[in-house]
C-alpha cells in the first residue's frame, strides 16, 4: 500500500515481531510466524497486512477486517473477524506510530553541499548537513549538525540554525535564531517586517522593525506560514510548538511550549500565549491578548479578549463553549418562529 | 486595450468574422465588413472594439455603448445604442470566451530545457516540455509531453506529472501522481506532511505521513495553496477541480469531479467531497465530513456536519441558506428593540 | 538590545542629541550629556537606554522605569521614576520612529548584479540596482533605479518596476506595471490568472485573463499575498496601500490611496475601494462591492453589501459597529435564559 517510489520499506516482519514493536500482546499465538508486509487502514487492509482498530463507532465493521493481523484494544478485540491475528495494545494509535516508524522511512537527502548552493564564505555549516541545489546562505549564518536545507531555501545574514533541523524548499529565514530539531516546511516565511505603520499626513510610514524571531527546539512551521519579526523586542516561539500551513504569527507574539496552531490561523501582534494552547483552523486573535496555558480555541473563532488558562472558547466574539452552544441553539430555535 | 507587452494579439477581424467565431447572428448586415481590433468592457469599448452586453441590470446603459460591435441577447438588443453593429448570441458570455481565445493568446515559453535546470539523470521528461531556468527535478520523476515547468519549481523524487501540465514558478510538488492538463500556480505546495501528531508525555510526536497526493486530469491549484499528502492512504483530487489561491487541503481529503474551492478555504483532514461541490471563499470544514455532490457552501461558512447532496448551506455553524437568512433577520430585528 | 548581527547600530548619542532628533524638550537639562546606546521597551530598558512612554494605562508602571532617558508627554512625565532624564514630545510614537531611524539601519545589499541571476538581454535594469543570486528577469522587463531584487525573485516578461523598489526573495511578479518605492515581500505573488471559469457541459473552462496589475507608488504587499491580474481591464492598487501577509486580492479589484489590508483578508473580484479603507485581519468581501473612502471593516467581517464612506462595519454579514454590538449583547443576554 505504501508507495515505495516515495518511501523506504524496511522489510517484512512476523506477527510476533509486530507485537513486540507495538508493545502488544499476541492473543492468537498460532499466528506468530505469519508474515506482515505492510500497514493499511482497517477497511483496505488485506492478507499480509496489519491494520489498527480503535474507533468504537466502527465496531460493527470489525467483522469485515481482512487483514492478516489487527492491533486493537482488549475491549474491541471481540468484534474482529475470526481468523485475523489479534494483538492487544493499550493504545493502538501509539502502536501504529511505532510500527509505522519500524516498517517505513522517509527518504533523506545525503549529507553534502550541492555545487549550485551559494554559501557566503563567512557562514558556518556543521557536520553532516545536507545543503540542496540552489540554497542561498548569507554571511555569518551558523548552522548546526545534520541539518537539511532544501532547494531554493534562503537563510539570510546572521541567522543561527540548530542541529537536526529541516528547512524546506523555498523557505525564507531571516532575523531568526532557531534551536534544534525544528522543521520549517516548504515556502514558510520567517523574520520579515511586522506590519507596523505610523500615518503622518496621510502617508503610512513604516516603523523600522528591529526585533528578531527566537525559536526554541522541536518546532514545526507549516507551508506558506508567516512569522514576522518583532518591532522592538522579539517574536518568540516556545519548544515543541506546531504551526500548520498558511498561518500568520505577527510581530512580538510570544508562545509558550507545545502550542498547536491549526491551518490559516491568524494572531495579531504582541499576543502572549501560555503553554499547550490549541487554536482551531482559521481562528483569529486581536492584538495584545493573553491566552492562558491549556486554553483551547475553536475553529474560526474570533478572539477579542484574554482567555483564562484551561478554558475552551469558540465563536466570534469567542465565548466559553457552553455559552456558544446556547447561543447557537437559541438562535436556531427562535428564528424559526 | 489588451497590453501587447503581455499578450499576443492575433490580428484584426471583420464584424462578420466576429459573428462567426461567436456563433452569433449579425443583425446589422451592412456592418459586416467593419473592422474589430480589440475586445473591451461595455463601458470602455470604443470604435474598432467589440463589447459583450448580457447584464439585464445594465440595460439603461446600453444606450451609451460606443463600440463598433456589441454581442448581446435577442432580448437586450433593443437597448443597444443605434449605429452599433449588433450580434445576437444565445450566451454572450460563452461568445466572449470564444472570441477572447480567437483574438489573443498568452505567451508560452519555447520547448526545451534551460541549462540551469537541475534534472536528475533518472528523471524522464516527455517531448515538447519546457523546463525553465532553475527548475529542480528529482530522481525517477516522470513528466509527460508538452508540460511547462516554471523557474524555481521543485518536483521531488518519484513524482509523476502528465501531459500538457503547467507547473508555475516556485511551486513545490512532492509525493504526487498528477494527471494531464493540470495547472499548478506559482507558489502552490503539494505533498508535504499532513498535520498529524500524537502527544506523548507532553511531546507532540509527528505521525509519519505515508500517503500521497493523487490528482486526476484538468485540475487547477492556486498560488500559495497547500495540498498535504495522506497519512495512510491518499489525498485525492478529482478531474476538473478548481482550487483558488491560499487554500488548505489537508491529509486524506478526497474530492470528486469538478469541485470549485474559492480562495482561502480550509478543509480539515479526511473529508470526502462528492462532485461539483462549491465552497465560497474563506469557508472552513471540520475533519471527517461528507459533503454531497452539488452542495454549495457560502463564503466564510464554518461547516461542522455532513452536507446532503445539492443543498446550499451558509453561516457558522453552517445551516441551510433559508435558516441562515431567518437567523440574520431575527437577530437584526430583535437586537434593535 | 537590538541585535547587531542583523541591524546596523549607527553609534551612541547624548541625551541632548536624542532630544533634538525626537523633536523633544529636555526637562532635566543636567542630564544632557549622558550617553544613550540603545532603544528599548519601557519595561526592559536599562542604564544607557532610552524608552518611550505614551500608554496612559501604564502610568502606574512609570515609577519602575530604569532607563537613562524616557521620551514621554507633558501629561505623563509626572509618573516617570525620578533620576530618569525626561524628554517631552507631543507625539512620543513619532519620536520613537525618528530615533529608531537615527540609531539603526537595516542592512542593504550592495548594488550590482549577481552572476547567477538570469537576465534576459532585452531587459533594462536601472542604475544602482541590486539583483541577488538566482533572480530571474524576463524579456523586456524595465526596472528603475536603486531597486533591490531578492534571491529567486521572478519578474516575468514585459513587467515594469519603478525606482527604489524592493522585491523580496521568492516573489513572483507578472503582468504588472509597478510605480516607485514599492516593497513586495518575500513570497508575494502578483499577476497570476484570476479565478474565472465558465462551466460548459460540466467542464470548467478557464476564461482567459487578459488584464494586468497596475500599482501606484509606495505600496507594500506582504509575504505570500496574492494579487491576481484583471480578466478584461486591470487590477489596480493605489498609492500608499499596505497589504499584509497571506491576503488575496482578486481580478479587477481597484483600491484607492492608502488602504490598509490586514493579514489573511480576502477580496473577491471586481470590488472598488475608495481611499484609506481599513480592513481588519481575516475579513472577506463578496465580489463587485463598492467600499467608500475611510470605511473601516472589523476583523473577520464578511462584507456582502456596499459600504458607505467613513462607516465602521463588523460581523458576518457585516453591519454598522453599534448594531453588531447590540446583536452580540442581545444574543449573550437572551441565550442564557
Amino acid at each position: 500500500m505504501v508507495d515505495t517510489r516515495f518511501f523506504i520499506h524496511k522489510g517484512k516482519l512476523t506477527v510476533a515481531k509486530v507485537a513486540e514493536i507495538c508493545g502488544a500482546e499476541l492473543q492468537t499465538s498460532d499466528k506468530a510466524d505469519e508474515v506482515i508486509n505492510d500497514i493499511n487502514t482497517m477497511f483496505a487492509a488485506d492478507k499480509g497486512e496489519v491494520c489498527f482498530f480503535y474507533d468504537r463507532k466502527k465496531k460493527a465493521q470489525g467483522a469485515e477486517i481482512k487483514a492478516t493481523a489487527c492491533v486493537t484494544t482488549a475491549d474491541l478485540a471481540q468484534f474482529v473477524a475470526s481468523g485475523v491475528a489479534i494483538l492487544i495494545a493499550d493504545d493502538p494509535k501509539l502502536a501504529a506510530l511505532k510500527l509505522n516508524e519500524a516498517m517505513y522511512a522517509e527518504k533523506r537527502p545525503a549529507a553534502g553541499i550541492a555545487k549550485t548552493a551559494v554559501i557566503d564564505p563567512a557562514a558556518e555549516i556543521g557536520e553532516g548537513c545536507s545543503i540542496a541545489d540552489y540554497a542561498v546562505i548569507g554571511a555569518n549564518v551558523k548552522i548546526g549538525k545534520n541539518t537539511i536545507v532544501g532547494p531554493f531555501a534562503v537563510i539570510m545574514e546572521g541567522c543561527v540554525i540548530g542541529d537536526n533541523c529541516r528547512l524546506g524548499a523555498h523557505c525564507y529565514v531571516s532575523y531568526t535564531i532557531m534551536g534544534n530539531n525544528c522543521y520549517i516546511y516548504n515556502g514558510a516565511r520567517l523574520g520579515q517586517d511586522g506590519f507596523g505603520f505610523q500615518t503622518i499626513n496621510g502617508v503610512h510610514k513604516r516603523i523600522p522593525q528591529l526585533g528578531r524571531v527566537i525559536m526554541g527546539n522541536d518546532i514545526e512551521i507549516g507551508s506558506c506560514s508567516c512569522v514576522d519579526r518583532g518591532a522592538l523586542g522579539d517574536t518568540i516561539i516556545g519548544d515543541g510548538c506546531r504551526i500548520d500551513n498558511l498561518s500568520q504569527v505577527a510581530h512580538n507574539d510570544k508562545m509558550g511550549r507545545g502550542c498547536i496552531i491549526v491551518a490559516q490561523t491568524g494572531i495579531a501582534g504582541s499576543c502572549t500565549f501560555g503553554d499547550y494552547v490549541v487554536c482551531g483552523g482559521q481562528s483569529g486573535f486581536a492584538d495584545h491578548l493573553n491566552v492562558g496555558s491549556g486554553a483551547q480555541v475553536g475553529a474560526q473563532s474570533g478572539v477579542m479578549r484574554d482567555i483564562e488558562p484551561g478554558t475552551v472558547v469558540i465563536g466570534t466574539p469567542a465565548v466559553p463553549f457552553k455559552d456558544y452552544m446556547r447561543q447557537v441553539s437559541f438562535l436556531q430555535k427562535n428564528s424559526k418562529k
